[in-house]
């Protein structure tokens, strides 16, 4: 073998850029996502703990800096610090218990996407308007995560009640 | 070189898997996110025109087979014959026209996630309730698009309103 041939089977292994087979890439995410869904349930229950504590802040660095929320009967909020306005605003009116459950997480690479089921509950306080009232509510979410700097943080997050619409 | 060497070096090709750079899977997603929107853009036309015709099996055909949509103030539907089944009861009702506008699409492999706007409007037809009165609508939603036979089809679909919860 003349050296230029083996010079370039060197350079053809070191180029190589095989993709993985349908087969591996199932394996890989089935893996990548079980380790996902682990760390998500654990940064969900932080995210439950911060909304009880009223620290907007926290709530805010559980999502990346170009976060965006799409809460019901509102328009969408997009940026961490938008976010973490939108969180103080509610968490100044009263006590929030927020749960978050996850159902399914699917992950690949640096992306996660996450089903879930909340139940939330609000409870007004002194400062809050006279004609708030306490409530509750039940329903789903969507959220997209995203893993920067080896922490999953919320990238887009989508959620509405399953209980029907007030009749006006 | 002997033979052996050089068969080692063609399986150490062969069996080449190394992953590829961040860089490439950019390059690659940036890509594949735009041939998916395409297509995804050209779903929801259709989607809008089986709405509007009134075609619910061909409206559940866009549809992956486990499917599931997360509707506001209602339980989340899963699997193509029961989202059949839940389109022909409002179909039945009257007349809908339905807008989605793809704000993003993410692909990267089977998977593509978009975010979208909606507008949405319903006439009653001569079978509706007498209660009934013509809605419109417009919000944001989240779908999770699986490309299933070369065809981008729904997986997961969540959506809400803009407009503020009615007081009861």
């Amino acid at each position: 073998m003349k050296p230029t041939r083996l010079i370039m089977a060197v350079m053809a292994i070191t180029a190589c850029q095989k993709a993985e087979t349908p087969e591996q890439a199932a394996a890989r995410m089935e893996q990548e996502s079980a380790a996902a869904r682990t760390a998500i349930e654990a940064q969900n229950a932080r995210y439950g703990a911060f909304m009880a504590a009223g620290q907007s802040d926290s709530v805010a660095s559980l999502h990346t800096e170009d976060s965006e929320i799409l809460p019901p009967h509102e328009r969408a909020v997009s940026g961490r610090a938008n976010i973490a306005t939108y969180m103080a605003g509610g968490l100044a009116q009263g006590t929030f218990a927020l749960t978050l459950t996850s159902q399914s997480v699917m992950a690949d690479g640096a992306d996660a996407f996450e089903r879930g089921t909340y139940t939330f509950s609000f409870t007004p306080g002194p400062s809050a308007p006279k004609e708030m009232t306490a409530m509750a509510d039940t329903g789903k979410y969507i959220a997209h995560w995203r893993k920067q700097d080896g922490q999953w943080l919320i990238a887009h997050d989508i959620w509405n009640s399953d209980l029907p619409l007030p009749q006006p």
